[in-house]
């Protein structure tokens, strides 16, 4: 067993690492002058179950092809198994052909991880499940609701109502409601262009209570901070927000800042770097998830 | 017949369209605010011809799945054929395992490319033409050589010497001896790491005369300028340079600026923003051999 990172999420890849207590594989993954990437491998993975980790995250397609000039040098290098551990999975949402003419990216990426060379894929909270169908390979899926969940059961709220952010959403909500034994409710929003959002009123009972909404991707804020107003709008007491993959592009952190949520859980599927960090997000690791899953 | 054309070289596509004698195709290559590629086909392309220029210069893994995106659209929308024109083929150096464990990303890059969906291939001036066996769809090679030929002969440089900057690019400086009617001189160089180059050696007569030397790459310039010192130590009389893509990274406008070369001449197949043209850099465009493959 030997795992190797590129160069998306380093930190994770180490707490993996640690949590199954063997060394970080030994391999570069850089940069050429020109910008084509480089990768060198210093280990021999000849016959070995190898596990490469990386998120498809922003810069996604330099990430991706860093994972995918990895998984052909290990599969030239001749290593037994390739899985590749991609912990947020990038163009998730080109996943349907949402208008005439538009391409599947998500469907593509999935063939492009295949035709490299990968054998299995370890996964987390894929924007639309059905994307496990776009491979011919194994996939395994895993969930930030568990973790999720503790977290928010540790803090001992009282008076909870877990709230979807829209339709797509109700399932993962249900299952952090069961964890917390806490009654739902859902955001009837609807979105005019992308990265803009707009919320419309809320199906379910929040008056009065702690209000913790949770989805998969958190990425420009606009839907959330508009969804904690929304919540405040009809009586919730306070807001709490969580979500899997900490996407944070363009307004997202200063949008956050000047919002009414009280905390924003997230997952360390991506990295934040130090501009992203705020007092009010609050990190857990998915590592020893993973861990077990290798 | 249409014609599309992603961000790499839209001026190029421009050029090319206009040979042909058809407008440009309609389509946007954007971004997410995440810097997921976003792409919007607005006319029809049921059963058609379609080519889509783009070159996977830098930044190379942006525009590969610039390219890549493109043609999964283009399938999805039912084009008839998809050709795709790559006047530069970028990641063509990893063509090979130079070391154990290496990646082979320019066999990796033809499989991605046909994985999303291309019918057949056109591009320029492969650094190894063995890329051409890495398809199995159709590869049209172009080659720069009668559009540099032309030139220098219309020059009416006298007393020319055709060198190649290394063994690998002898065939390609015969060809453009034959057009010149010139003899060839050969630099016997060692290259102590990437993107460093050593000049050694040269094999041939070049004392008073003017020598033109020739490559498919110039990256860094490192190799180009050294080569002209050479030159001019064993008594050419001007040394002037060409290739078919400028990469131009790093510090190779400054070497050039600095340099004692004369001219240098390269093609379109790369654009050169305004920061790296200088008054001894000659562009001439591929245009119309790209048009007549068409
Ligand atoms: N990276 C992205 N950033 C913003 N919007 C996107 C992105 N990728 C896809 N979309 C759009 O998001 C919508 C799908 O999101 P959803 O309805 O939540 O599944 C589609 O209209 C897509 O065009
Ligand atoms: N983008 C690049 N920039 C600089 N060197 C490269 C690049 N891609 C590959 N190489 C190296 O260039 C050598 C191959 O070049 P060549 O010997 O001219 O075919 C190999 O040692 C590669 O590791």
């Amino acid at each position: 067993l030997q795992v190797f990172s590129c160069n998306s999420n380093p930190a994770l890849a180490k707490a993996i690492c640690d949590h199954i207590g063997i060394p970080m594989g030994n391999a570069h993954v850089g940069k050429f002058s020109d910008g084509e990437i480089h990768v060198k491998l210093d280990d021999s993975v000849r016959g070995s179950d190898v596990y490469v980790i990386q998120s498809t995250s922003d810069p996604v397609n330099q990430h991706l092809m860093e994972l995918l000039v990895m998984v052909d040098a290990l599969r030239r290098a001749s290593a037994g198994t390739i899985n590749v551990v991609v912990p947020y999975y990038g163009y998730a949402r080109q996943d349907r052909k949402a208008r005439a003419r538009d391409p599947i990216t998500a469907k593509l990426v999935a063939n492009l991880i295949e035709t490299a060379g990968a054998d299995r894929v370890i996964t987390m909270d894929l924007h639309a499940t059905q994307i496990q169908g776009f491979f011919n390979i194994p996939v395994d899926h895993l969930v930030g609701v568990p973790i999720l969940g503790d977290y928010f059961r540790n803090k001992g709220l009282s008076d909870v109502v877990v709230v979807s952010p829209d339709h797509g959403g109700v399932i993962r909500a249900r299952r952090l409601a069961e964890r917390l034994e806490a009654p739902i409710a859902i955001i009837d929003k609807r979105r005019p262009e992308p990265n803009v959002a707009e919320v419309m009123n809320i199906v379910g009972d929040v008056k009065g209570k702690t209000a913790i909404i949770i989805d998969d991707i958190i990425d420009t804020a606009g839907t959330i901070t508009l969804a904690a107003n929304a919540l405040l709008d009809y009586g919730a007491k306070a807001v709490y927000t969580c979500c899997t993959h900490p996407v944070f592009s363009g307004p997202a952190i200063e949008r956050i800042r000047e919002s009414n949520i009280t905390e924003m859980v997230v997952t360390d599927t991506i990295p934040l770097p130090e501009s992203k960090q705020l007092d009010k997000i609050k990190v857990l690791s998915v590592a020893n998830l993973i861990g077990e899953a290798i």
